[in-house]
């Protein structure tokens, strides 16, 4: 050590500086996890001192036990040695191992990016912004690793992530220094071995989630958070939302002329101007435009229509609601509305009875709660107070997660299932019946979100809005058709569906197979809502699908590029619903792609013909469909064109479709659609099984609803497609 | 109150959240701040328990009382009981208000925005990404009003910002709820009367800094901060950054080049080339590409060329450094280079030492110092361990500034000046003489961080590196010229100043004057040494600019824009050199642009004629010359042309320019430009005299040099321009 010189006023200083820091504060002490099992293939650790609101406190969401129980036991999937945690500087930091060549999915709803291995990433509530660095509608802090494991941290605070990208000085890899001047190896992102996590709090319960596979994980998760949700039959078919300021009979015109056009109809969506006043809001009917809003919601529901209604948080000063509210409201305002915190049991009654006393006891069947989200622009600013105490930040993270903890209770209160939309979800909102949608409108990065969503416990809908051309109008009306809410929402542009009369045919045939799709579909969410398995899904959690993202070797630019950076080329533009269907969409300007085929055999969905084996085919369907595929031995149970009701007690009659050679089984669900008495058992998992017949054809049989069970099919149809 | 109904699970969930804080946390007190008077005009207060190490303990600087002493004694410019100060959930809460009207600017080097009112920053150390959003290299918190006065935060932690966008529901102006449904007046952004800080810490000092004026404020706060940088007078010449791979053979032909094409030169910039390793750095030079270093130095500097050599902070394992070092490095790496931890004393010799060794004894003038900033994909995480116990958050705010406190000192102790480039600076850094650069490109938003640099105590260059036309080449070559560092960085792209034949001459031309006006640039940069008064400045600094951003309503759309937002047009792209000149660039494929000429009259700098008054103009000055104005009475010393030195003692020709037609004086600065005897009195501020003659001309005399103080100065000439 070179020895200590001219101590001036300099080196002092920065001696000074060292310290400050007493050497027993330099390093916090690396603490070791407990693991402990709390389930079969679900263990728990707690680091630091955990904070006691979180998502699972905040949701108040119980764990499926028994549907947990049910999967096979697994072992503890990382070397428990290699997860490290230290609570420094007030915050605790945690590390994860990562494997050479694992893959990591899922931190957030994002728009652009299906690998998180080699980002960073802050995750916060907020509206998307067009860049995928954690602040989304779903800034859910769990993981999937292509191993077939899951990590979910517990915190409902911005958590800063590194996915692989921070490299240890005594990492497990050794450092491996190279010279940029002459060797063509180096490189800008150097291998790292973990994943970094920092939480702004001295401490947090950690969960981790077993497989064996990827899916399995995501499931165990689902189920660990109450399982997916189970939407009435009604809200798998067709939405429409009319412009704000539509009165009420201008709404009942908008209907009928669906039947004119026959295009299917599930449910009209109201905007802003149902209520008195909004932005801020009052919850409450303007009298103008809805004299008699009770009488107006009946007038629907005869036509089978559900009346859904537009609301956010904040509450305008002339609601009868703020009287009482007001004291229970936080420090600042938004758009000059009052802030009710949601924290508070006082919050939820008052909001609750209001919206019963309104909204709920004349029939209406839903919410869509926008701007819980951010953006930071308009919402409170993180130095906001709430009465509960729950500081801004978890706010922030949780807000929308309560306002649908409310409504959905409040439908539950009733015995009757609602499906609304959301603009904020998190982790802990798995069971709550909310689809996530926002303001941002990329066709290509709509598809993308819906594949991401499946790894984080939410739902997507990337709704239709209005387009620049007949053809994005038809692609983006085709994709939409297969995700988990089908809508246009018109409430500013005012497009119709047969807006675009050149494609009209076209979307309203797409429009109808969502219809026919239905039972399919609804036995995909039962399988969300009893086994954790989204209903739409990324490639990445199929088994045998295998494809790696491509990278693209960068081109060093002192501007552009001047780390020679490489660029991941991912594929992120197919997604399977349920376990049969890969839908490959297509979007404006495309006549062509290309479609990634898993292991075994698929088959064209519309003519039956093998499409390829575990191979990438390019596919030009034209413009009346987009590409989808079935798996050998898929069953796909659908309505007869035409005749489908989602009225409850309803019959209709059902058509299976099989696809390939192969005998094959499938359990199709059926319950009452509409109550919740499917959780006292009125439900029913009716298999259809294919098998061999004596002339060597294939040929099927349904089981038939249990006794006392609800029955929702008339005759039943088989029809084998690739015969 | 409605009365509590059913005490279910879900109910008494939510209860339990909120009993989970007790109540005497629920609000932090408001803590009253007590103002101390630190210097004439400058207030601090601590609020809760302010941290050890903050801007002014890293940097180690002292203010310069006298200068500050010398300063019109001002109130206190705020009404003390509206500033507010809690500490809630481990965080301290800052409010300050906001007048209706008032301006606020500084906050960062943004690059697009100069007006920070309206907006929201998290103040986050970080290459620039193509966002104002508080991430940049100089994320500055401190604030400039219209009103005339300054706050600064002294805080190096990630602070978050709301910029006049929190609106209390308990605020000064009272709450104006709006119904959208049918208020045209309804905003997106109700008005907001302060501006609410966030800092993750349990404590903070506050400075306050009085006016009268905005740059009187800006002033006291870069006096505070030691006041700025005094260059050495080569440092304001023409600057060339070499290819990275190139010789000493091949720089020395490049310099030969010059002379030919005769452009001036000044520096020479070896980028990383030079090191034996880079990425990770060793910092000693190449044997094959440098076989004998002290001998290229000085062969440079026969020619009157500096050598100025890049480095970044990580440490290669083959430095002859490392041993030593390596215990006093971060937990991680970066490029797989060791991250020395420069709040240790032992770094700073260690490193120190092995500089001055392999690079100041041999005559080397200063450094570039690279990716201290970020981004994040590449810098250490902030779960990094650093040694000293700095936590890697603020270690990331201050690296930078802790690079530009060791190499200044290393320079200052042989009593010679440097000038350099960095990537990271932050307050305090305010007296080191390093001008910020980067990888970004946009020459309007090179403007746009030019002018707001002037008001964190910074300086910035919009270097020059390629260009897609001859237009865009000239064109940033000749704002380049008027920035405090005018340099080409051909490190990658390996273009010469001369590389688009068709604008050589004008580009040499513009050069040409860049070296002409060194007499006026360097007493600006003394104006800022001496009085805190930054060389180039925002328009907005300028007594008797007026000029308001114009609102462009927002036209609603439900995708583009769905909250009908309203943008602001700010006045962005012209600047101040020193209080004399004021410049408007062009950006390629301009013809003409508008110019805001502020009160009083206002010049043609090239033909002395008169554009104006208080007025906005039109200029199509042709491709020659960008616009630049001169203020009435303004005096503007220049060396004679093509004949200017920058060795020390070396004396050249001053024209002396005078605009207008008033009487006016001009204080002059003279030293000997190289050495720090200034600081012990070595320098003059010569009065140059504009006085009306007995025949009713004007006539001009300049004060000698004292006795025994340099004179830079040969022969002297007066030129009225505008006669």
């Amino acid at each position: 050590m070179k020895k200590f010189r001219i101590l001036n006023r300099w080196y002092l200083s920065v001696l000074l500086v060292g310290l400050l820091y007493p050497m027993n504060q330099l390093y916090g002490q690396d603490q070791s996890l407990h693991w402990t099992k709390k389930l079969p293939g679900i263990w728990a650790a707690s680091a630091g001192k955990p904070e006691a609101v979180n998502f699972t406190t905040a949701s108040g969401v119980n764990p499926k036990q028994e549907a947990i129980n049910r999967m096979v036991e697994v072992e503890f999937p990382l070397p428990e040695n290699e997860i490290k945690a230290t609570v420094f500087d007030g915050k605790l930091y945690l590390q994860f191992p990562l494997e050479v060549g694992e893959q990591i999915f899922g931190l957030g709803l994002n728009f652009k990016t299906v690998e998180q291995r080699g980002r960073i990433l802050r995750l916060h509530m907020d509206h998307y912004g067009g860049q995928d660095n954690g602040r989304n509608h779903a800034p859910v802090p769990f993981y999937v690793s292509s191993k077939g494991y899951g990590v979910f941290i517990n915190s409902a605070r911005y958590i800063d992530i590194w996915v692989g990208t921070a490299v240890l000085k005594d990492g497990r890899v050794p450092m491996n220094s190279k010279d940029r001047n002459t060797d063509k190896t180096w490189t800008a992102q150097p291998y790292s071995d973990n994943i970094s996590v920092l939480i702004p709090a001295e401490g947090v319960d950690i969960l981790v989630f077993g497989g064996p596979t990827a899916l399995d994980a995501v499931s165990r998760f689902n189920l660990f958070n109450g399982g997916g949700c189970l939407p009435p039959r009604w809200g798998l078919g067709f939405w429409h939302r009319t412009p704000t300021l539509y009165s009420d009979s201008m709404v009942i015109r908008e209907v009928s002329e669906f039947k004119k056009h026959q295009f299917p109809l599930s449910v009209i969506g109201l905007e802003p101007g149902w209520q008195s006043k909004s932005y801020p809001c009052t919850y409450e009917w303007d009298k103008g435009r809805f004299p008699a809003p009770a009488k107006f919601v009946a007038a629907l529901k005869d036509q089978g229509v559900q009346t859904n209604l537009w609301m956010n948080p904040y509450i305008s000063p002339e609601s009868e609601l703020i009287t009482k509210l007001k004291p229970f409201t936080a420090s600042h305002t938004v758009w000059s509305g009052y802030i009710p915190d949601y924290g508070l049991p006082e919050v939820n009654l008052l909001v609750g009875d209001h919206l019963r006393k309104h909204e709920l006891n004349i029939g209406v069947s839903g919410f869509k709660m926008d701007e819980n989200d951010g953006f930071d622009n308009w919402l409170w600013p993180d130095v906001t107070r709430f009465p509960s105490g729950i500081p801004a930040e978890k706010m922030r993270q949780l807000y929308g997660l309560m306002m649908q903890k409310m409504t959905t209770r409040l439908f539950h209160d009733q015995n009757r299932r609602t499906y609304g939309l959301v603009r904020a979800s998190n982790a802990g909102g798995v069971s709550f019946p909310y689809v996530i949608y926002n303001d941002y409108y990329s066709h290509r990065d709509f598809i993308t979100a819906l594949i991401n969503s499946s790894f984080i416990g939410v739902l997507w809908t990337p709704e239709v809005r209005g387009s620049a051309t007949a053809e994005e109008w038809l692609r983006r009306m085709q994709t939409v058709c297969f995700s988990p809410l089908a809508m246009l929402n018109a409430w500013s542009d005012g497009t119709k569906p047969w807006s675009f009369p050149e494609v009209e045919k076209q979307v309203a045939w797409v429009a109808n197979l969502r219809m026919q799709l239905i039972p399919y579909l609804y036995t995909c969410f039962a399988e969300y809502a009893f086994y954790g398995r989204p209903p739409m899904r990324a490639m990445n959690l199929v088994a045998g699908f295998t494809a790696k993202a491509d990278i693209v070797e960068g081109k060093l630019g002192s501007t552009a590029n001047p780390y020679g950076q490489a660029t991941r080329k991912e594929m992120k533009d197919q997604f399977m619903v349920g376990d049969n269907l890969l839908v490959a969409p297509l979007f404006a300007g495309e006549s062509e792609r290309k479609v990634v085929l898993p292991k075994g055999k698929w088959y064209d969905f519309y003519t039956g013909k093998l499409a390829g084996e575990a191979e990438v085919i390019t596919v030009a369907p034209g413009l009346d469909k987009i590409p989808v595929f079935v798996k050998d031995g898929g069953i796909i149970p659908m309505f007869e064109p035409g005749s489908a009701s989602l009225k409850k007690g309803s019959q209709n009659n059902l058509i299976i479709r099989v696809y390939g050679t192969k005998e094959a089984t499938y359990q199709l669900y059926d319950d009452d659609g509409e109550s919740f008495d499917y959780e006292k058992g009125a439900f029913s998992w009716r298999e259809i099984r294919v098998t061999t017949g004596k002339n060597g054809k294939l040929e099927g049989s349904v089981a038939k609803a249990e006794r006392s069970k609800p029955d929702n099919f008339g005759s039943i149809k088989f029809n084998f497609r690739s015969e």
